[in-house]
């Protein structure tokens, strides 16, 4: 950890500074140059509280040149991570295709869907039970029972089931769920995350739409140091000035990503996208881009044809996409890798 | 209501879509363009769920001509509200000033930051107990002891006490808090939303850091719909490219937020800027521009000197603030008011 | 287009609007609400100012329903269009290999880098000679001296040269340049746009780093409606608040896109990334979502093996990255295709 | 300068990179971390290339510790720069006042509104003769002709004008031009930034809708680097993802680049909010924040009343806002101040 000093400080504050971060087994290298003073903090720095230091009156700015997270960080976990959900297995060339509606409606329409997926190639099944809605007057989820429509799916084709949780207090509801989502919104509910760490059902934890890639590690962090090592990352599009889909879908964080830490991490193109026609070519880059899995929405109601949502994708094109994208990921497999470092 | 159809839909697609439309007591407008068809729909939109609308698949776009939310608009409550925590008035001309640490650290500290703070003008005292953190190995708060500390420094001071509640299962150590805050992170926490709408203190509901006005305004109407009409709106600066400054404060929200709701806006100069430099000058800014109150970080620890914080103003330098702050205040409500409508 | 007016618009202001505008040869559907009232406009609207009539004192917003690009718009060039520079092909199934170093920095060295590139199967040479630097004091690049460099890689390779343009008067140097960059600072430069669109050379045309597709596609037509039919696009990378990357890559720009444009879409991964190590992923991402073609950064410096541009991939890289890149286009051109509409 | 190594760097080069590093007669501290080792650079780093350091393969990071600029840096020049424009100062308690139209549309408005706004207690006079438009199909302004409109109404009455350059080859046009403008899409079109380094008349110089203070700051370095000491820092608001204004208006760049820069800050809140209504309250808080002065859009047109712009005052408007901010403009003179360092 690096910290610089503002320009003139006064001697005997410095020497505070110094005396009171050797107390914290740092050693504390001193370089003065012309105009600032900076001081390289050396030894085990993951328990300096950088906040704290950056806001030292007499401190101008704290780089961190280790990073901030342990549990997460591939540096002291070299190998991929592999999380299960039973049977399913998510992570180091495991992919996972994960499909459903984004809202469950019918035991129906579930077990419908449910088998279409399964048929298409799909390792696990969604549905929101919680919704996370911006209004308060908009449909909210079918919440407990909906939960049960997604058991007799599972029942039906023995695909595990991964859903939305929204608060602590829904837990005691999630028996049979067997992949607990975080999603965009509470990404930073520290409460939340903490709760979700102190049990042992996989985490499939959504990025914040805008979250740094660290901020991001971090929440991973709060599950892990909590005791729960099965969490699956899920970037899902971030927030820009773009105004023409509804997030901008960041594939760059999966080489990114896969250098920084060994958890699996997948990739969202339905809700970053919004619109089902682009689908298809983002989850072919993302796969391309080495993700070790998809979250896409896949919807079916043959009554009501012209309700198709509009980022979900009708089964038959999801067969369809399927097939290329399990197709590409062999075919990329295959292919000379090309190594930095 | 407008929606935009996309090019070359369907007859009888159109057909099921107004039909489906009008069974929702609207009228529909059809407006035959060369290119596109676009249904304008009169009546009650409130109820109308623009999403499932907008996800249909021959819709091209919607767009709402009258604001999704009800409780909180002007349009349906002309008057500004007043809310009250514990004497203290905000909003209407009753200009508040929130002031306190960061953290709660100490009983003494408290006491002497609140006697400092009410000296200098301050109308009610902030504090942090519970903490939202990045990392899971930063200080989390002190939780029930500094609400504790908090309830000592009102007792001794009079002053009601602001501070961030982070999950539900803390409602009930909140007793003698007389404002409840949600922070950035948990703006879009429906259910602690919702949870704090079933009461009746005050809740000073911070921006989301990336949040439109419209998310911040829909999760106002989530804590009124549910009942509590004690809303306070508190920006904070928002994310965007400029890495120099913690957030970037959005100040325009205070006049057009005017406009379109009745509830008293707050700024927070100290997180948004997260230096204490440019605290005063955009508290100033905030004032001049219609703000109803400041929420400004204030600490004090003469042990430590050298650790104020990077946001904090020391009280010598918040006293001479106040001082501006209330005196510019009333300079301008004696000046030519300029309207437009 | 669809003006939405003010609430409480005077019907004599109303009527004001509606001659204004039939004046402009267009019909005017008035569709009146309970609470605002909306005019639809049909016929020809390209010609119509937005601008100008969004910043009317009763319009309350404007929403334009078709695109306001005309040459560059596929609706009416619905086969795309194939850029051909002295004999090398970009669009439509000509898939295109740009690559070569940053800055032009002698003969040898571009000599050497053009063989190499040529040999991985590039198809175009790049290289910098008038070089946009965010300081006055950093090297602006060699000039005319660079374009001769150039020109002697091509005298020996065959390969044409891309090479970017950053102000008029440099025009008259750019004989034997074979395709003209606009940089992303200049994408809004209207009048360089003008210029490159009265002559007749190909025009790399990158994305502005805060420009949304809008803006872009109507700079493209900046230089279409001049007369230059051969204008290519080139997404690098947004501005967004990650600061991990230089900037985000937004692929989804190209399935988006191709729906809108005729013109080839080009993607430079180096600079969106500024990381050679996420470079060839990157590249695999953008060809499997459908681009036609790539820029990317090789950089060959034997004499100072440790000064590799931290975003310049090395000849042996690009050579395998090639052979990777265009065995996948071949085998994603088997695949069955999934097409919406 | 900072220099962090990446982890596990070879002996050899680390050495060639000290030595390269001390031949530019820089001292270098090495600091060996238990992880990382990091370079202090001591002596005149301003000459050094911060991306060519940045760019090398052993290199991690590059942090600088002094400003890249160095001609408008207060550290060099501790007293405010006060801009003189044909009698009307910038500047150091200088409150400049530059009021007009969007576009310049004929010698009658032009005189009209010159009046209007000199009686209201404008100090200079503004109007758009070359206008940047998104649309190549917009009024691209009355160039040559404008000009003429514009010094028309200056000899009437006697106001300096302000006027934005596009392209160089305008400039032959500009001899009764008094400041030029450089706008927000040419920020960084560095020709165009040379050029009026090299002629002495005052350039106001708009920040780039998605640029930082230093780049910004590095922009104002290109025009003093090249001999002309006349330029005028204006912020006109930045994109983010908030789609209820034009852009965001970032006042906190007032006291931030206070303390960075001699140069004289305005504010032109009528582009950032793009609506009137908000720019009287933008306006106060601006002067509040301490700005050096204001860019406000006045129209007058009264066969068209209903045409006014949706960003511009009315006169009488603008008169009660001027007296307003004069008035608190001496009051916050007489306040006292809060100074940190």
């Amino acid at each position: 950890m690096i910290v610089v000093l503002k320009h003139g400080v006064a001697e005997n504050k410095k020497q505070q500074l110094i005396s009171w971060l050797e107390k914290q087994n740092l050693r504390v290298n001193v370089s003065e140059g012309d105009y600032q003073t900076v001081l390289g903090l050396i030894g085990n720095t993951s328990h300096v509280d950088t906040d704290l230091v950056a806001s030292l009156a007499i401190v101008d700015s704290v780089k961190r040149i280790t990073e901030p997270f342990k549990c997460v960080n591939r540096k002291f976990h070299p190998e991929d991570t592999v999380v299960e959900a039973r049977g399913a297995k998510v992570g180091s060339g495991n992919f996972a295709l994960i499909a459903g509606p984004c809202s469950v409606e019918s035991e129906e329409q579930m077990v419908g869907i449910a088998r279409a997926v399964k048929a298409a190639g799909a390792t696990l099944l969604r549905g929101g039970a919680f919704k996370p809605r911006t209004s308060p007057y908009s449909f909210q989820g079918l919440g407990k029972q909906a939960l049960d429509y997604l058991s007799a799916a599972k029942k039906e084709t023995g695909l595990p089931i991964v859903t939305e949780l929204m608060d602590i207090s829904q837990l005691e509801l999630f028996d049979d769920v067997d992949v607990i989502q975080i999603g965009t919104r509470n990404m930073q509910n520290y409460d939340l995350l903490k709760a979700v760490g102190r049990q042992k059902k996989p985490v499939l934890l959504k990025r914040g739409m805008a979250s740094t890639y660290e901020e991001w590690l971090m929440s991973a962090e709060y599950i892990m140091s909590e005791g729960n090592p099965n969490v699956i990352l899920c970037e899902r599009g971030i927030r820009t000035f773009e105004p023409s889909t509804r997030n901008t879908l960041d594939l760059t964080c999966i080489p990114l990503l896969r250098k920084q830490t060994h958890l699996p991490i997948l990739i969202d193109p339905s809700h970053a996208t919004g619109k089902y026609a682009l689908v298809p070519a983002m989850s072919m880059a993302a796969v391309a881009a080495g993700c070790d899995g998809l979250l896409i929405e896949v919807h079916n109601d043959p009554q009501h044809a012209w309700s198709d949502g509009a980022q979900s994708l009708r089964p038959d094109k999801f067969d369809t996409l399927c097939k290329n994208l399990l197709s590409m990921h062999e075919y990329l497999g295959a292919m000379p890798r090309i190594d930095y470092e």
